[in-house]
């Protein structure tokens, strides 16, 4: 589906052809450039893109099947990346959609897929300042880049606020240690798909402004390594939500067999109060003849006192011990 | 066992010649190249073939020997590359086969090993795209190395669905623990023979695009950069199924702890449950002379009705604790 | 907040102007640099600076914002640093500030962050020493970065510590395994704080004392390789820290199961002792007619001795065995 | 202790010096060198051969204190090369044995320590082979180091196929679970004995085949890659194998716990149906006046029919659980 | 305190001048070099050498403080070297000890902290060598650096030698597990300890073998290739033993769970034991009218021997389950 096809000159937008229109409204003119935005394209459109603006068939090839991993590929002069799109589903889950863009010296292609992010907010910023616009594909390719980038933080903060919860709770007592497991499970898995998110881009990104660095992304080479450090930035607290949580981990392991001690105490606590009154009880439930207490006048409450007596300092031994 | 010996020139397939006719074949003619397919090869056939295409002895005795980890060697202008094939078994289980592929400037040679996996696919294809087949072996590899490498993915995804299912279930009460375990366990080994076709793999086809390319896929580098980038794909979901089993693992341990946890909670509640009854009648079942409840009209009632409320109510306040 | 603003010629104070003076001092000079601390700045001060010396967008818009990590970047001539300021906080966590420094050739600007520790310390150093200050912006940036790093140690010997302490009395009996376990997952998450403030500082170190090392530097080599010593030695001991961490906490964990292991004993054994009496009274306690035994004039001491006896030597029996 | 020494020239043995013969006879023909065999030799034996053959010192004291790490060293124009010697032993450790060697432009010394296992086979097919002998010293060298590594073969299959074994045995019932974990342990303890004898010749290995390569290797590239690739399927199958014994020692312990689960599961099992009959024969028991049950004519019958439905009942409920 | 201060010239000592008169002693000939050891210098001697042979103020100032990790630093064509000086303390732990070496063309000075190893073997043995003291300060660089490595040999057996004895007792039965573990802790430790004397010094010495080699050391790569490859078969070993502890570790953390596991076993089968008995007692203990075997002439005789029978019977059980 076409969202947006408009060719830019000078920093103004000056016309709005479509898809099968693109080269001619190029070849009208010296300089500018045209921006086209598509969703979940149908094949017919791409075919009709790749032969209107010559692009390189196994990019295309890639762009219709999706499902790519981020990358950035140079084929000549143009270049052709892939991104991640992570949206948080309504059960804490990420989904993951995809974006292309397509960069050459007088096109930027962008081609959405499985996703409801849009870039309209990318669109009217770069609108609004003609200045940054002059400078052609590769500054929206890095407004592109820095709008699917700036997507990542509030996710991560997400991360590493139900991390921080989990850290603070889970050593109070009565927890239930296997909502903890599943919850940490959770995240880790959040954090897998937001990793494998970022860290390509990171590598790929780190090419965009130091050493050789492709045509279309020269002038902007401080622009692309201010991308590159929020990438960083992510990766940082990637590295360490993932550390803190195999720690995490690993804690409620322990934890999980502390409780079954303490519970192992307690079975064995009780189970020795009632053996020690059954054994008392048995024995005085004995049938030998000569038994002199049984006939004394107060031996049945002196029996039951002593049932309690022990039964007691039992329990107070226990409760000494803190295993009870 | 000759699969297939044939010569193309221009795009068409002009001979087909035996394998001891393929020197001959290749003599008559000043262009073309000769495709030969051999499938568990006598050594006979293989000594011919090394005669007939003056092959490197040591790829050959390495294609004759087979159980060769997946690389691409340089012998002067030859290429000699060994890959796996894998087969899903019956029970899950990965099949490994081999194919080694000797690339010279006139002749294009597949030696497959173990495998019911033909690329019959890939000759049609080339045969019906003469465009393509015209580049000559170089292109051929690639057409069969893009072959081996597609074959990859279904096993992969068959992986990552299992996987999948594994951590829906896992947190589900009452589930076969070491079942669970023991389908991680034969996860973790399917992923480790798919790692290790694919990893060396990608070593190697990194060097079929840039830096130093060798001479017959000089003119291919965007396929082989495609290869490559499916590689980095398959190596990614390895990366990313391999921590999701090794934290799977780790946290079946703590669901297998916990469970242990509850079994002992409930033995815990039932003892106790039954020691109390028991001691109860115990002291009623003691033989002291003056016992008064013994004689009243309704002592036993009482009796029964007093172990049955201590029971009951030892029942709901371990109900209440979630122990039983 | 502005904290300070002065200009030093030939390593003497030669004026004090205000923020908005600062162009107009430097340009009143031929020689001599501007040293201005700035903390928790308002978006106003900022950009006045930026105005006055010609900061880069990019770098005022990080230390606007704040939450960088640790790193330092070129933009031509001049550097943009950001490092971490850690404080321990009352429980022991550790609060994370930031200074920011821009190091032109003619200026050092730093704009502190949500921290308390100032650099009156460095400035008085550096005005007591004309002949350092005489080096310029560049001696002042070894300066702070030497203060900051030095202000690492004592936050890694509090952790070796209290981890040296815990490592001690973790093999005692009747220790708090949840303490333990609680207390190593706090120093690890303290350590890792300390991480994310040393590690990518030490990369950027690297690059100002070898290699192609930043103008403003190039005469202070063999300081910031000082500086970088001091942090490889800090990150020595978080390494050493952090292993003897993981180490401690799976240690625990066997410890615990150990413990448990000595409860169960300690369980099994009295429910032994107690119920071999049990089982003794109950037999005597049958209503056969015949049970000679229940006649002996002294058939009830005997039973007690007999019950005291089989316990008796049940305990010993286990005390033997290391059970009780 | 000499094995061997015998001067080869355009590939046929010539002569067989003693020690002290050697320099003389490489003087008396301009062409050929000279094949010495040692085997743990005496330091005189060492300090003649060192002085025939200008050996660099440090080499020869490696030589003579042995226990080396497998290595190769350049002295000038001369190669000095340990490697490792693995022979199971009867319970299945492995015995390490080293093998020193001196290449030089007309030498070629092999030195043995402590190991029983001869290269009269390389001497056998070099002599049967004259084109190969006249290749040099640096054909002799490569064969030693092909018999080493093609030695080591059969040392990873015994592991593999031993580690395989327990794979399938693991998950099924009643294993002696002390027994897989020491079996485990062991095959670990194999595998890094292994795997210290290939590494670190990998490292070196890989230095003879491309890049700057040492004069008597120069014209023998092809065959150190072979040896290099061996080296690499060994590498890799140890990294397999190390994985797996790392999964199946994780996968034993989760299986040790379930097992210690099933136990505590049949005897809280066990003790229910005991408690039940307890409880309900001590509440007949109890000596109440009116027990009207008691004079029944069918009581008793009916008592054990209550105390045997009960427990059956307890059993079948268990059973159903899979308790029992 | 000053040790030793000798002035060397051609291979002889030539004089002993105090640490005042060691700049005069040098200028008073042209060739030769000093030789200056101390021992937990003052400041004052420190600042009298600095002074003297014009030492850098960085290094002195680290030499003064101590506690440095150990490295190599060039200042010009000085050199400065800190190592670790470890000795085994009566309880096994290492105790750290420093040297720092200065390096000059005409001097080295070595500096010692905390550690009653001194140097008087290197010394002496230089001595007795005259040939090899004659190639100056880089030679005695080298014989201490030998001398300090040489020194970690024995502590890495000791550690060895413990560690497989460890093993070896670990599968035997009965062992007291909480003695392994903390043993085992104890090694890592120590093993971290020498590690962190050995692993930077590897990475430091490298650099004085190969590539740029600092002045001083130029004619001596061979032997500082050696003095490397030493640190080389530690640091192998390191790792070695590293592996071995963290497998033995978490063996132990399986044996422990085993040994609870049997624990339970017992615990299981003499509770079921002593429970059939208690059930069949209370049984005979009820108060039925119409219990006919009460009146047997040989009932009592015959219920003790079904109570042994039961328990007989239970307990052949168990044992042939191995759970007793």
């Amino acid at each position: 589906m076409l969202i947006n096809s408009a060719v830019y000159d000078d920093g103004r937008m000056v016309a709005e052809p479509g898809l099968d229109g693109v080269s001619e409204a190029l070849e009208a003119r010296q300089t500018g450039f045209v921006w086209i935005a598509l969703r979940d394209p149908t094949d017919d459109e791409l075919h009709l893109l790749q032969h209107e603006l010559n692009l390189p068939a196994l990019a295309v090839e890639d762009a219709r099947k999706g499902h790519q991993r981020p990358k950035v590929e140079e084929y000549g002069d143009m270049l052709f990346a892939a991104m991640h799109l992570l949206e948080g589903g309504p059960d804490g889950e990420l989904q993951v959609g995809e974006v292309h863009v397509f960069v050459g010296a007088r096109f930027i292609v962008s081609v959405r897929h499985r996703s409801d992010q849009g870039f309209l907010g990318v669109r009217g910023r770069a609108e609004r300042e003609p200045d940054l616009l002059r400078q052609g594909p590769g500054f929206v390719f890095y407004a592109l880049m820095d709008a699917v980038v700036d997507r990542y933080f509030p996710l991560m903060d997400a991360i590493e606020a139900e991390l921080e919860q989990l850290e603070e709770t889970m050593f109070r007592p009565h927890q239930d240690r296997q909502a903890v497991v599943q919850r940490l499970f959770g995240l880790k898995q959040r954090l897998a798909t937001l990793r494998h998110a970022v860290t390509p881009l990171l590598e790929v990104s780190a090419k965009l402004h130091g050493g050789r660095v492709p045509v279309v992304c020269k002038a902007l080479q401080d622009y692309f390594r201010d991308v590159y450090d929020h990438l960083l930035r992510i990766q940082a607290s990637i590295d360490a939500a993932r550390e803190t949580i195999i720690a995490a981990t690993q804690v409620n392991l322990t934890l999980v067999t502390i409780d079954e001690s303490l519970v192992t105490k307690r079975l064995a606590a009780w189970a020795a109060i009632f053996a020690a009154s059954t054994a008392l009880a048995g024995i005085w439930g004995m049938n030998f003849e000569k038994m002199p207490e049984l006939k004394w006048e107060f031996g049945y409450p002196m029996a039951l006192g002593a049932i309690v007596l022990v039964s007691s300092a039992l329990y107070w031994r226990f409760k000494h011990l803190k295993w009870l």
